[in-house]
């Protein structure tokens, strides 16, 4: 059986300042290619899978420049070559009690002019077993709405197992539908989800009370979605911007997995961490579909790692993430 | 009576790649703020004058950023804030036969949304003598051009000397208009002018014969818009990206003056070496107003000068320009 | 009433290795320009106020670009130009338990030139409501004592309100005057003072028991300078190079107002954060003249994220600083 | 017909220290990773070429990265995993008097290793329409040229279109062979050669006079290996580290073409400057076959571009190679 | 008496990372060249010790890199000039849970070739008092173990008190012999050795049990290795990359000292702070024969303070490991 | 006979901006340690001379790392530890027609409060063999004049070899008396002296005219000087300042030897240019003393490789520097 995993979302260019300096007054900008899928399908390649990211870029050197980083984690490409610029985001590391701080420029990319019938899915999907996407894409526009809705019924009929990350982030929604009026749609497709209660009112528009449970709301959730197997939630406690705990969750036949949590003293670099879990999770699920428990500590050793590596992108193994669920705590120096 | 000083134009951030490094897989960008009449007006305020910019910026920490970099050239600012991002260009310097690359990434900025109306002119030109714009900002839309003609209408009215550089970029001009069809109706307003025989036809809709002189050109400029007293040229020769021989020439009351030529052997930035030159040429216009000569080999010297100045902006003094006129080679080290 | 804010201070080139490095091998040094009072009024400029910064600067490039970066925080400047060059402090991080370390170079600079008369500062304090100084000014010689006597009485008698920050640093006090002859004078035209119980003798002459409170102290003091109307002191608890716990007090109308503490796990750089409080107590003041509770607690915010950024000068703004304050932790990303 | 070309040969690890610093006391070391054949590779893979490069590296990071930057220029890779080290080479760029100066420690990489029998060429060539490999890799060790060999017959069994860069390092052939004892058994299958005059003894065996033209001793060549096509030179005039003027011959059907030179007055970095050329010579000979005078111009126009662009591998496009063709100076900004 | 100390080991090359990156895709190397034995060196002539490294380096750039290095630190040198390469280690700093990581490409370097007879140990140890070593040497080779032996042997004979660090680092032992096989012949000649109680058994083959005390295991040592007066271990608690807590034992005339621990929040390089530690103790030995308690205390402190300085050695100076020792904290800066 | 030089002078910290910006709005500068006797004496000693250099040094960790450069270069040191300060020089890199610039900031430093009797001449010159100093460190003050003076009677007396380069900074005499009338009493002393023809009068009062030949004028200053044995002078033409030619003449026994000149082209780097040639001299003198048409070419070889070596010290070897002067022209890469 085919073991091809398919991402599909935007790759934007990120501009950080160097050394925690400020946005303000910085004269050195940092270069990262990256984006919420992409990033889950880069931290597959290095473990070994066989990705392809399916994008939009426009045909120039930032264009050249982000499919060249994307080749380089071993994924391969499909990718429509139109529109003028590739998406920005400026990210201001923070520190102790200064908050990261992101600033998009992403109107009007290249990603931002796809449209239904753009792109071959049908192509794609062959020999392909999985389909990861997330909440990101349909947020930017109807049209990548519709886009989204195309893969889905094509990769379900296609028979592949489908993953979806909420990655609800408000300030996105801008064209005039809420996340709750398009996602359910959307979901009902879906196999594999990320989401916290939180987003269960404003992806879903299912309603939760402030005492419910994850057993309580997966439980709704998967009523409303039935084809729902498998829906975690990352946790995070304590937090400033240099430290915090995490934890994790997953909902699976009817039972809750807690992972154990970390405490993570120094953070490098917390952007992707979120895809960091999810490609540890979709990892867990392909080699070792009958075990829920390891899964979801696998997913959150893997972003407890990310958050000790610099870029949008998780570059840890299977074997540096299995040691660190194996008990080693990074105190001891690999010789 | 006063010596303000006036300029108008976007202000963009460059990201330019270290080192000669080609912007395709660079991985760092050094970050600078400049734009045609933003630098003019910072290379004046340098050599002493009291200078003032125009523009409109976001209120993020991009537009924050631009506005102190503005204000650390000891320039005053009068900054629309408005709309959601900065105009962004990568500039990609050359070294020998490969060319430096501009990938502009300029759409829908702050400055793009201006609209007439939206500037009091009367109040910013108060007390100003010098009113500075360039022929990139009407290219850029047609409410930008009437912005133009609007500024340039309550100018002239109230007795500013007028300065335009054509700065022709076809690859700009985009919004269904030509230059051609656009700038003689604002040049008509100006005293001085920077442009060369090629821009005739292109930005004046002047047609020009293949063996016409500056002399015959400029002649004709001047019949047609009477109001130019000064029209000067840069001149550029035997030029890889690395090395080139600059002159100029400046038409003034029927008599056409050449600076001496430089030839500048190692380039380190030649990104603006022509708002250097309008600087050097505004300068010397208005602190010799006698003497046509000196003024264009003050211009050129400044600009000569600003091909060794990383950025946008001549970093040189007065006293280094004059220095430099008077035959100083650069081959001695200052002590 | 007029808003503006004078404040008068020496200015020096900071030199500091990169990146934790040592002063000894060390290779590079970054370059800021700062300056215990220059700090506090940048930050305020940062926080909207109109304010002037009075020093004294070589005619060179290093005193060029020590005003370039004063302005470029917006603040206005009157600098005398004089003397051949600017002082220098190396400062070198500290780490967990190696201290930072400050190697002053700074005799004979063009500030420590100054001398009365030299100032204009009628003309200067004209329209100004503020006048801040630090006790780092009179350490420096007899003249500058003097100096800071006669700015005192002219603020004085034009009604500026009078803010000093003790800044009290043994190693400078070298011109054979203690700090306790000389500051008492002083402190008696200010209405502001920032220091702590460990300065009453130091600096005040005053002197203290061990357990005396600071409502005991701030009650000896304020008998002794009747003008004083709100003492400050921050606070450092369980300090190594890299974290600390910083508290604040103010002491108002026979009241003392405590500021709820900050635990900074990861310092950046903690040059500048005494000067950071002082300008949000100022901005406090100003703003918001009948909460005291609330300045404290906005002056340590301030403070606090000083502590995670890089240089002298406090870049955060006004709703930074209100954000902290309100129970932001620095462990979200804004988007 | 396929259009597959496969490279094979030794991957390196280079370190330079930066900004033409020495070696000696360099503090910091910059890493490009490339061999003479991967870049042959990787500028053929960047000009749309379908590439594959065989190799062996280390089953560590050094290895992983390596492989990962040849992924980034779209060449597919076909790795043995092995041994312990990545060669590694220091490379000291010159400047002016100053020559540059490399520092091998390749000995017992993983590529030394190799063995014949360890690849599997026929599974590789599948497909393939074109073998490069160069005269360093059979320098290297009896077994090494062993796997020449053995790569060279099943490749003309398949019928292949072969080509070889002579590369000549007198400093690597130590292994008790001279050159010329191995060579000429290699060359006989090859039907596109890179050589000099100053070769032809030394790895051809075939002695030449001092007046002997181009013509004279690739006429012996071609008697000698008759499979034997195309045959080209690049040539180096009044070179010091910066500067020099490069030409090239190309020998085809009894002919020799010319390429017209270039003063190439400052060079970024030279390594991989034969390696361009080769690519582009490959890219010739595909595209336009009955061309040979726009061949040798296209190779030796990306040879020159190569020398304006660091590290090991020429970026320049298609597109960049055939303006310089055509004329284009780079002295003009491309906006 | 003579105060001259020797210490003999390989130096290295070690590459890393900046900034935490990884070695994976990391285009930037910082170099630092140290050793087990020779950071011992450097850190006691930091202190104000006469020391001489002794050693094998390459006769080229690299070489005389790595001697300067040492040079610099004011220590002399007995360098061997043979082979053809330094050996080389890639460290990857780790953070919070991520582990940092060493690559090792040592082999068949300079200081591999070396042989008995080839020092001339008579010479070098004339009027010196100290000579240290560690087990790193004779994990090398066979050649490399009976050099060591020759040291010793001659050492003991010419009266030089002897120290030992037992490193044990099992991937170096490949040559056929174990530890344990090797180490007891040398520690025989041993004044003063580092060592825990995991190493026992592996470098000692002196067995222990699981509820031995260090007063057990270290009289047992001595039992065995009479010559042995003072045996040290340090203590590493709580560990994970960026954080950890540090102690330490000595063992001297039948008593164990404990240093008090110091809690290292934030970790800047760990590697060296054994060497630091060992040469704090040498340091200790000499100044205060007398004080085992100081002595570890002191030891302990300059550990402490290596773990806050970037590269292999300890910069940290007498007085600023005394002050630490004494109780600064490091939350104070130094002015 | 012994072979060890003496060099006396001033060790400065040099900050420079990195590649080519300008002092102004700088934010970081590279380090540096040199002086021009220090850099005569660092050239000698990578040459494989014995080399101590006397100065003075503050005792703070800028005089340690002032030291430690010094070490790393195989000098030793005679450095009396006092004062507060090392002296500063701000060097900005010029490019093409922009000119270097030096900002001196060296007054008040440690060497500046060397006095007469501070400086054990004696037990230093105790076998040496010879003594370099320059006119830079009479130009001081009075109090270093005799310090000179006092010297140069002692290496008299104990018979050394005495060298002297003129060094005019006119900028640096400042104290009351001119060159000229402190020189010549030094003069006398020397054996060796490197002056131009524009110096005649500046520091020996010797008067010239303009047609006058190095004959003449040397054959002057020898009559004056009759111990004077070998003069020479470096010549500079054509120069900006990123290329010039270079030349130099030696005059010895009556007669003049001119060094081939050298036309660089590409200037990384002037500052210590005519030190590398004074170290040449020296070494030339030593190692060839029958042979100055040699040494001249030497001398002048090994400072044109200065200029390709950033920072004040020319790290090129005896092989290097011989290469060149036999006709190795940078264009071939070494391998």
């Amino acid at each position: 059986m085919s073991q091809k995993i398919i991402v599909f979302g935007e790759i934007l260019l990120r501009l950080s300042p160097p050394n925690h300096l400020k946005v303000f007054k910085s004269k050195t900008f940092e270069a990262h290619y990256g984006g919420a899928e992409a990033n889950v399908g880069a931290s597959l390649a290095l473990m070994g899978c066989d990705v392809n990211v399916v994008t939009a870029l426009p045909q120039n050197e930032l264009g050249a420049s982000a499919e060249s980083e994307m080749l380089s984690y071993n994924m391969k490409t499909n990718i429509i070559r139109q529109g003028e610029r590739i998406g920005i985001y400026y990210f201001e590391q923070g520190a102790s009690e200064r908050p990261g701080r992101v600033i998009y420029d992403r109107n009007n990319s290249s990603f931002s002019l796809l449209k239904k019938g753009m792109i071959d899915w049908k192509s794609i999907f062959k020999e392909a077993k999985w389909f990861h996407w997330s909440g990101i894409t349909p947020a930017l526009s109807q049209d990548l709405a519709d886009v989204c809705e195309e893969a889905l019924i094509i990769a379900s009929e296609m028979g592949l197992t489908i993953s979806a990350d909420l990655n609800y982030r408000p300030t996105l929604w801008n064209y005039g539908k809420k996340a709750n009026e398009i996602m359910p749609n959307l979901i009902q497709y879906c196999d594999v989800l990320l989401g916290g209660i939180d987003d269960s009112e404003n992806c879903l528009a299912i309603q939760t009370n402030e005492e419910d449970s994850f057993e309580t709301v997966y439980k709704n959730w998967q009523d409303k979605h039935p084809k729902l197997k498998t829906i975690v939630s990352t946790l995070r406690y304590d937090a400033n911007a240099s430290s915090n705990t995490i934890g994790a969750v997953l909902w699976n036949n009817s039972k809750l997995y807690r992972a154990k949590e970390y405490k993570i003293s120094h953070i490098i670099d917390r952007i992707g961490a979120g895809d960091a879990f999810m490609a540890g999770l979709i990892y867990g699920l392909i080699k070792l579909p009958e075990e829920p428990q390891k899964t979801v500590e696998y997913a959150l050793a893997a972003s407890c790692l990310k958050h000790s590596i610099a870029g949008d992108i998780n570059l840890a193994s299977a074997e540096d993430i299995t040691a660190l669920m194996n008990g080693s705590t990074g105190g001891r120096v690999i010789r």
